[in-house]
């Protein structure tokens, strides 16, 4: 049993004092023509699913609505179906759940985040708790895409030039972990070849509305496959379990 | 198509501006000795997928955790595995979705919620949104218990003498719905008959812990059934469908 | 001596921390033809006094202004001289006003409410502070209508049904209370036969202009009259008093 | 019918949108062995209702607390009874009634101050508000001591030396105002020829507990009287008339 | 060594815990014809220098933006060039820079503020920070013009009236001071006689465009001149040494 | 002229509507045994006056303190002397000028940021008060670091392998700039060949002691000099100047 969703609060009771509990982060945001709007919480509930079997964790349920997407990691949020909350939303969020987590006695709590722009705003909320969480207590946050080595990365662009970490949008990395963990919200016949042509090396405001394709494609994402899915979720997940094994123990 | 999550943003944007968009509202809360920490948030989603259905209408990611357990109602913050929201926070998550809808073009906007203590603070959310938002918007929050006739009453407590809405945690009317949406998450043979003996008539901080029973049951659950459940299920569910044409037409 | 107004502080500072400090919670609410605005307010006031006389208790200055109006508990935001306060600034008030009086070294506090949608902003601010305060301090809170047995709204619903305390509002109960505690202000002949004709089960926003009766009634208040305000002061203060001595003791 | 806490809401609604609604500003504070802890309420409701009888205006129920006492102008925190408000408590409560008061239509809104303290948080809530107030509203902020004339100190200062307005506290204006509004909370014979020896010319944090007499007195009360609060109370009435008469005409 | 700065944080370290480290706090405002925008943060910064000498101190990088500009202080909001911050928002600053330096470890910190509109914003941090700072930590906080005797008042008003301090702006004594600290930024051609006709004894919003002189001048500024700014600065200065021996031995 | 701070408010009203207004945001933080605290704000404020000089533009007075230093771009928060605004101060910081530069009628508003941890929050801010600002108004945020090509990397990077922009953290790029704009703030003599050895894939709170070298370098700083603080200045400003002409033209 990893899903808190399912236990009975007896279950997680006896639980909570020594195991892992892990806390998917996602949004709920474009992801071009062919992959779902819930993608990266489907990558972030599928690697806590496979770490939690890995590590004997809990998996909690998601925090499901993430960080305002960026046209250059996200697209940005012009596109209907993009539902962002403000930083200080999602900051209260996590710091509530955590807060809730450590006054139950939870000592270890790892956040698996797949939502790019999450980042700043899930660390703002750590450093908040931590400042007052009991000794002992740990957390941990990871984003997938932190643990693939060059190697890996030479794989999987086989084809396709790698455009870094936040350009890769519905493209590659994640058209395959998709095609992995939720197959059936995938089309790949719709996807199309196009991304950003000149990247921004900065930031405007209001935001153009010609700044990304209208696909909101931001990188190629051609080439991509369940078995590259695979070979990305291996990786990251051997890497995940290597950190938690060095920190928890 | 019914659920936001499996959609591609195409898909959502073709129909954001003319169908109803549903938000399930649950929690993570403990619900005794034989129902899963997510029994509200399965509630909320299971009416709002059979509402979906009936009206063409689109289910989004839920809002899986809520506002604090109260010991009258949900038994209380003390029970590990009850993962309360500060009141301000739930007002900021609902507050964030709903005016990100309204920027996509919504206009027709279901809460579904669950648990019974989020009710005033989706309500402030909605009201601060409601304030700016465009005319012809229009937010509606139900709750399922505010749609079941005496006549149901009647019939769901045969042998059990029904104690009140707020009482019904855990007990008959939420085990014969999880019965229903989720039959597996389900321990009917843990079920004990248990129920809080004294109905406080006041609140007092801190919270003692032995205002409820140990089980977190407040109310008999006995009797419970997938029948009742089908029954609950199907009088809310007339009754929000009733609702929203009365609203949206 | 019971009024904080009136004491000094010498005389506050001989007693505060053994005596019973009571905070009066009202409202400045729109209550029909025939009733203050103040009604909640006096209501609280005269039981905080009431009470403070048989546990020999401290009135505080009261909270005058509450927690935004609800259509089917308070008749709703759109009446003027109803002034509504958000969730956040209440909550905001009574966790100053708390911490203040823990400050100075109280350990008993009791918060007497008398509007309805006040309770779960009272307690969330109740939560925050009980958190963090020293051990052997306790924080009531107490709405009158909760210590009302069934037996006494039998007496008071002598002709007309009990429309469930929600609903009454500006009706019997409360134009009795007034009649009691502030006959002055209350103007029996301009009381209407109105009521809401149909209760929501629902709430829509924008809040529509005819879901309650223009007079702001919501139940009949005929029949009204200071013994009935008698009689329903008599138990409720009885309870009260019978709580504390419970929690104090 | 000056109090609009005994209106109904018919009665206020009549007067609404032409007649000046006034808001008294108060506080819960230490004043010395003599006065009672809402001395600054007392005098603020004082000055309102005298004011409304003048300008045909409505007093609106008292923000009775305040923000927080500071030692050279109110003796500071470290007196029981002394209850004082964030700055950011104070600038939400002032908000929301204003907002609620343009929301109703209201066009001429006058707020009587009477607590130094309380001065520039009252001006920043006035200030949020403005900025997205309709054309045509008016909010006026006055403090009584801002309206006396040095011919007037002169008189009431005939024996003791006028220490300036902040360290007026529980001193001769006070005494003899509160003597004026409501003698019978006034304790003469309490009264002790004590002041602060050093006015501080910095402000130190912690505050040290000898910065003041430990009777909480700032000034000398000496010579305090009606009839002196009688000639201040005139002086400051009819300078907020005229005021009243520039601005609302 | 005195500015922050220009510090390595080895240097810094050695001398945190024995040394104080001075916090100027100043304001971007209209300032007259003559002087400029900077006018407040120059004399903080100014003063921070001098005193860092004196005391062997640390002189943080200012706090550059201040609290809102008062009509009858600073010219009010209506001058392009004067950035006023809202109260939370400055708060917030010397809340975060205060817990900083006690969580470095300093014991002794002075703000040197010269915006007198900051004032009670400052407080308010500093009284927020001091509830939860360790024991034997001290903060001080110091405006100029409250060390000014009524000699040295008497000597800088040779031949113009002292109209006060909060008045006293853009005129006489800033003027002189900022000859004496930023000789460079003053244009004493362009200086020209003109105050506020009628000192407000109210506030009223919206603020009236002709409630203050065109030139943002609220008093006469002639005669100001270096010698004076020597003369107050030499006053100040010393005031600040006395207190600082004082509170820090 | 193009600072802001010795402007009058004459002179910036004559430019306001006009000119491009630059706000310089840096943060006080360690960087290493050799560059004083300010380093970011002193790049911040040196590229900030070159593109003044270039495009006309008026220099704000800096935002100098930033958000909180992570271990892996900057040391962390262990270091005394790094002071850390929350995120919500510093979001509030930057929303309050950017409205009040907004009020004043200014167009062209250009961040010029310094301090990696900045991004998120100065965007969060930017975003939130573009949702309401004027039409024809434009912000633009630019990091010097991203308008570098690949051949200046080259060149810098000569003998040194280039770590990436995050850990390039008090290393040859910083180090040359400083060496560029405050050469008297270097201690070259100081500077140690240390960086950090493992560069954490994750991260993890508490935040450990040892994550990082006892000196704050994260990355080698040897063969930096002036000439490639001229190099990189050179290109970036280029590439803002470049910018802003596309923008602003």
């Amino acid at each position: 049993m990893t899903l808190m969703k399912n236990m009975t609060w007896y279950e997680f009771n006896e639980r909570k004092d020594k195991d892992i509990v892990i806390l998917p982060v996602g949004s709920v945001e474009q992801h071009g023509p062919h992959l779902p709007l819930y993608t990266d919480t489907i990558i972030s509930e599928g690697f806590s699913s496979l770490l939690a079997n890995r590590v004997n964790g809990i998996v909690m349920p998601s925090i499901n609505y993430g960080y305002k997407s960026q046209p250059a990691s996200g697209g940005g949020p012009l596109f209907p179906g993009t539902i962002d909350l403000n930083g200080s939303t999602l900051i209260a969020i996590v710091k509530d759940i955590l807060e809730e987590l450590i006054r139950d006695g939870v000592k270890k709590i790892v956040l698996i985040n797949s939502h790019f722009e999450n980042q700043a705003f899930l660390l703002e909320a750590i450093d908040l708790v931590s400042r007052t969480m009991p000794e002992g207590t740990k957390i941990l946050m990871m984003s997938w895409w932190d643990l693939i080595t060059q190697e890996t990365i030479d794989k999987v662009f086989d084809e396709v030039e790698f455009p870094g970490w936040a350009l890769e949008h519905a493209a590659i990395t994640e058209t395959s972990l998709v095609l992995k963990f939720a197959p059936d919200t995938v089309h790949m016949d719709r996807l199309i070849d196009e991304k950003i042509e000149e990247v921004p090396t900065y930031q405007v405001y209001p935001i153009p509305k010609d700044l990304v394709p209208k696909s909101g494609l931001l990188s190629i994402g051609r080439t991509s496959s369940k078995e590259k899915g695979d070979l990305i979720a291996k990786e990251a997940l051997d890497g995940m379990v290597k950190v938690i094994k060095k920190e928890f123990t």
